[in-house]
């Protein structure tokens, strides 16, 4: 390690990123990893440019063969950066001086340095996709276990934070993982396109002027040397697939949320419907009892953070000339660190979701908890033919305030309504009867049909 | 118009927006629009439910015939709607109110607020997206003229607000149109589904407790009478198809934004490049010789609002429960925003496009303004075999600093340089290839091969 | 009402916005209120020109008196803005139409369109904010008698989610008023400055070439008759008082956000710790029990959305030349939308602040729920100097561990811990002095006490 | 350095913030300055303790004698900061490992991680705000003289990417300069509070029971050992100063975006009004010619990024609770990357400013390239009394259009229009004066009188 290197080193070592340090996600995005993926976009250019006869194919092994992040100062490059705006302009000298002078001249033949650095970025971006892709496939199995274990166990559905009606377990994990998989389709059907344009997206520099057309087998073949998409133009200020990223990591930084978002109900000290293996026993230096919900909170962190950064990558798509002064630059540290979000969002959801269970006597007993008046819906319907629409409501709300107010059940005060009784009395309904119209677990709908259809779903090839 | 609405009728009659004021995507997703949509959605359950034998066909038809926009007072609706928290509280109560009793009770039965508002969303939506893919369709298609017609018309190439070497007019138009392509495609792709899940997505009380596997012919057939797509499952929660949109939006207003602000760019007093036909010629009330880029404004300020409100959809992702408090809330006037921000930007865009062109001759000016310097890229190479690398940089760095000094061009300083003169003598460069070099029309690279290849790509077909 | 508007009439009445619709800060935004505060400047600009001499008095008068909203066709004017891209010209057009031409000569003398928009904005931001400020006054009043009559009552604090240690529901209350307070605070210290600067910021057409510094004198006139702050400079370009109008909404709704946040926790079923007299009744159409928390809710909603709109006008400071092609208009609805939120957030937050209580005896109740694990820090501390630090944690664990896996309380099982008992034997601690440790009431720290502090803070006067 | 550290040096040099590299608010907001004041707060806080009678004077002295960031194993805190989702904890625990172990005890005593990471932001902030001050004062200073030298020297005045009237360099400046006063104001005003609350806000641990009011002493006397202010209560879920900080830098950004965005503008090839002499050469690595204004494009990168960042942080006072799952941790690389952006900017705008000047004779042909037409606002004025209102705007459009037509100046053409020639015959408008009203230098308004004014505005104290 160099001494510019060393002098920088507590810049960002994970101090404010409890969760990325040590992750995979981090490893991939790291400055490390970039410098790497620009040495691979110039030597992947090299060698086209050596299929395409243009730099000699020795020149080409020798550029591939010095494009070792390793060799090169980081700390360096990133300081030299500056008098440019970009790090490719120092990294080119710096190849360029390490290389015999007549390997150098062969080195970023005709390219612009946003061909490398776009290149670059889509290198990493596909490398992180990969890493985020496999996690997402992990919480989607678990919670694919957890939905078919739990499709019929009963637990009371909220809305606007207060129980509604009956729903299962089973449905909420089936929910969860079908936003995994939108997130998981959404980012394996995006494109990475390899940039190759010259000065001002052109190619004036890397085709011949009597044969312009020799470009196109140029991209190709510098796509296919990267392990890219082709472009059909170059997107230099067609931003169409950092955008498209942008928006896809949202969704999915949406998706993980939603989930933490539950579990972080779940598990309050009140509610305390699930149990959660990993990630939600982080203690705390004060009071030995706590166990925190630490994966769903970095989740949920990761969830308020990416969409604001998303809208960066939108806004950048407004990108003037031919290369714009700003909107691109934007681009650089907004991107990463998304990817980093979500990359950490996803390690700690795979890690959440397959440690993650429900505990079904506590669900039981929320479930009771109102009395029976999360069954209203239901106990309406059915009361609806033998006593009319107003009737009905009438009665419940009547056997309602009085379980409120006794601090009963409904079950129990609605027996004493005169008009239940009166039905009670002419065997139009049967205390039998009664009872199942008041129990929760026969108020599923089809909640547990729902689970069934929604684990038929398979996650989509990356493209 | 009942006496509330005129007391409210100054509330937004688009005074703050200019474009949208009047525009079809106005009225595609006015209050007006939007309480049809959820009357639609009412009548479409209704018929659904008939066709399922839960609902009398009588009924059902009775409540199509009354779900008329005209026939409610909207602002009591509005008014009546902060008890609840939302519009389908007092709408289905003065609905029911319009009908006899025996119809009354098969209105909006076992149905959720949320089934009709998203349902209603995504009817408005639809509409909406139809006239923008239509806007979107006239831009590409004036753009792909003006690609044709300029495929090989030269023009300064600006990469960070300066010259950098040359493309062609063509390039610039075919790559807004490939923008305003992808921006069409992802809205052409997207899904937009009905929903339908009763209180808490279980739809509980829409299915016979018996059979409850029947909620999927009666979700199909809902979807099927709102001309809507059958949802995978309920979204209440769920809310990828919120957020897609969002997104596509998003790239939308981005897509734009680009061609905006090159306009904005190459209209500027001191550059002059093109002629704006329409929305191109803004009056002023104090400068009579004014002419100012209306539209390009316009759509600029569209594309710096939305992807801001993208990130409002995205976040909203982070629903808790069975329907979240707030989250859901905060999508409704986002995205309706979103719709109008992005369908008056499309069609201000379509008018701008088919009333551009570029103006050769100034083109021509602009481009010989640098008295050779744009070519300097390209005089590098062709020197280099001649000089060296660093023999041929030297020479130019030479001519162009004499020629900024004296305010003359590189084409005059250049033929004084020695090493030049040197090679002109030797015969091994003659002043004819020395002009050939410097004229930029001859330094376009792959501009007019690359227009060629992006006009080959057709708008996808809506799903 | 004229045909066009009638047309128009359904754009906005508020059915997307319940909360908002009725309310007093829609109506001092909606489109009536910014076109009477367009004429409002016009007519201010008139008389600060009759006062300096450059329009004849009666003209000024004249002016005055025609400057009427109701007279004017606002869809119309809405409408024809298109071209020019804002309403102030076909306004003043409209304006000079309905006046005597000597007089008409005098209207927007020397003027341009962003002296009167922006003008109008500053009317209409100071004439919402008014509402706003008192509608946070009654926040902070209600939250006050509720701090100060719950300064000593118990409840759970809870830190992620999790039971942490005891606190009070008067330091929650009061927290929330210091928040409502610093919202309050920062908005009366806003200022808002007229705005006149003429076509460039010259005020060139304002002012006799042989005498420049009139300016000053006319712009302080001109403050003084609409009643707005004198500006230092024209801030056509300058655009720190609507950004940190922006930053202060923001700051409101984030302050009213945390509010509700806590309302939505604590009001869930399960924790039930809350009583909302106001808003905290929403009906269900489908649920007969439901008591939904509506004000919170939308006030959650509001919270979600303005933070993006914030950035949003952060973003229009970048405002390129003397007047920018977007980012000038980018503002408008954002700053009505935000202003809209936040005023709709805080009558809201009003009503339910004083509606709202603490329910004593189920506080009570959860706070006993942990078993005593609640006070667990406390007792480590108190334990540490009898057993030391790692053998208090030890002693803890261990009995924190029995009462889990019994299901019986810290109570219970610490007793039975044998170094407790040992402590007990050795008359170092007694059963009353534990008991004391495990209960909640009797480890309240410094809240009561902070909460008199705090409730001596008084709201800032407005600027 | 350690190992894990070597292995993780490479994740932020500085790759990808050109200009942040090397910077000193890089220096300032490296993990290594978090790490260090993390441990100045452990370490004040014993110190405030130690004072209060809590800890003996000898462990305060030996804990700031540890607490020195270099002997700690930064990258293993990080990663092990994951368990517990905070580095404080695992921060703890090094340190009291390090110590005595009647000195550890000492350590952290009744305090909660938030006391300490919200304490050691707060210096990090304020130390970051002091370069950031400084920087903003070298920016106004070189601007004052800037618009100093140029409070007269005229320029083309543009609106709308158009020519509009004549307005002045200087005026320009002063503009500039007044936005960075705002930003630096604003900063300077910030209140930067210590945190201490202990587990839940009530400082239970933090104070003994028989004397809750010992707090205030104890907080005050932490916050003097820190050089922070006194907080008012403790605001972990009050986070009116993170808000308050974001909102200021994002007004930074804005102010400094706007200097930025204009240098872009005035230093277009075709425009080339200024000259950038530090921060306005970036080279490439393929254009020999070119001077990319890089500082400008750096700049306008951070201000594209930071409104959206500022929005994360008024989004996160929604705090739910004593603490927050998420929003809290959603705060800490948000604010860093912001303090970085904006620290970055300001240094480059000073640099920039400082380098920056007027090319006076370019203005003037710039200004003059309209033929007079800039000036038309100020001739219509002038000849409405001659011609009455319609008569002068209709010679003008007419002289307008002639010009354009013949592409001669309204110079020349205006004397041919028959009213000119009438009123010249008719000895009411000389030549000379006609000579005068085309002239741009003699339509400037009150420019020079508004820069006057506005340098008379001095800096805000810190506070």
């Amino acid at each position: 390690m160099t001494s510019p290197e060393r002098a920088a080193s507590a810049l960002d070592l994970g101090l404010l990123a409890p969760g990325r340090a040590g992750s995979r996600v981090e490893a991939e995005t790291g400055d490390g990893a970039y410098l790497q993926s620009l040495l691979d976009a110039e030597a992947a250019l090299a060698r086209a440019q050596a299929t395409a006869g243009v730099v000699p194919r020795r020149a080409a092994e020798a550029i591939t063969s010095a494009a070792l992040a390793n060799d090169f100062d980081l700390r360096q490059i990133a300081l030299d950066a500056r008098a440019g705006g970009n790090p490719v302009i120092p990294l080119v000298a710096a190849l360029r001086e390490a290389l015999p002078e007549e390997v150098a001249a062969s080195v970023h033949r005709g390219a612009t340095s946003q061909d490398i650095i776009d290149t670059a970025t889509m290198l990493v971006a596909d490398r992180a996709r990969i890493v985020i892709l496999g996690d997402l496939d992990r919480v989607a199995s678990a919670l694919a276990d957890l939905a078919e274990r739990h499709r019929g166990t009963p637990m009371a559905g909220r809305t606007l934070t207060q129980h509604a009606v009956p729903t299962t377990f089973g449905l909420k994990a089936a929910g969860w993982r079908s936003l995994a998989l939108d997130a998981h389709d959404r980012l394996a059907a995006l494109s990475f396109p390899a940039q190759l344009g010259g000065a001002a997206g052109t190619l004036a520099a890397l085709v011949p002027s009597e044969d312009p057309a020799a470009v196109f087998p140029l991209i190709e073949s510098f796509a296919a040397e990267t392990g890219l998409d082709v472009p059909a133009l170059p997107w230099h200020v067609l931003r169409t697939p950092i955008a498209e990223l942008g928006g896809a990591l949202a969704l999915a930084a949406g998706a993980l949320g939603k989930f933490a978002a539950d579990v972080l109900v779940l598990g309050r000290t009140e509610i305390a419907e699930i149990s959660q293996r990993n990630g939600g026993a982080g203690g705390s230096s004060a009071m030995p009892h706590k166990a925190n919900p630490v994966n769903a909170t970095l989740i949920a962190a990761a969830a308020r953070q990416t969409p604001a950064l998303a809208g960066v990558l939108y806004a950048s798509m407004v990108a003037e000339d031919e290369r714009p002064a700003g909107a691109w630059h934007a681009e650089w540290e907004t991107l990463r660190q998304m990817l980093r979000q979500v990359g950490t969002a996803a390690e700690l959801a795979a890690e959440l979701a397959e440690g993650l269970d429900a505990r079904p006597a506590r669900l039981a007993e929320n479930l009771a908890a109102s009395g029976g008046l999360i069954v209203s819906e239901g106990l309406a319907g059915a009361l609806e033919p033998l006593l009319g629409r107003a009737g009905a409501r009438k009665v419940l709300t009547a056997a309602s305030k009085a379980a409120g107010a006794e601090g009963s059940s409904l079950t129990e005060t609605l027996i004493d309504e005169p008009e239940i009784r009166a039905l009670v009395d002419a065997d139009r309904l049967s205390p039998d009867e009664l009872a199942d119209l008041l129990d929760p677990a026969r108020y599923l709908g089809a909640a547990p049909d729902l689970v069934d259809r929604a684990l038929r779903r398979v996650p989509r090839k990356t493209k």
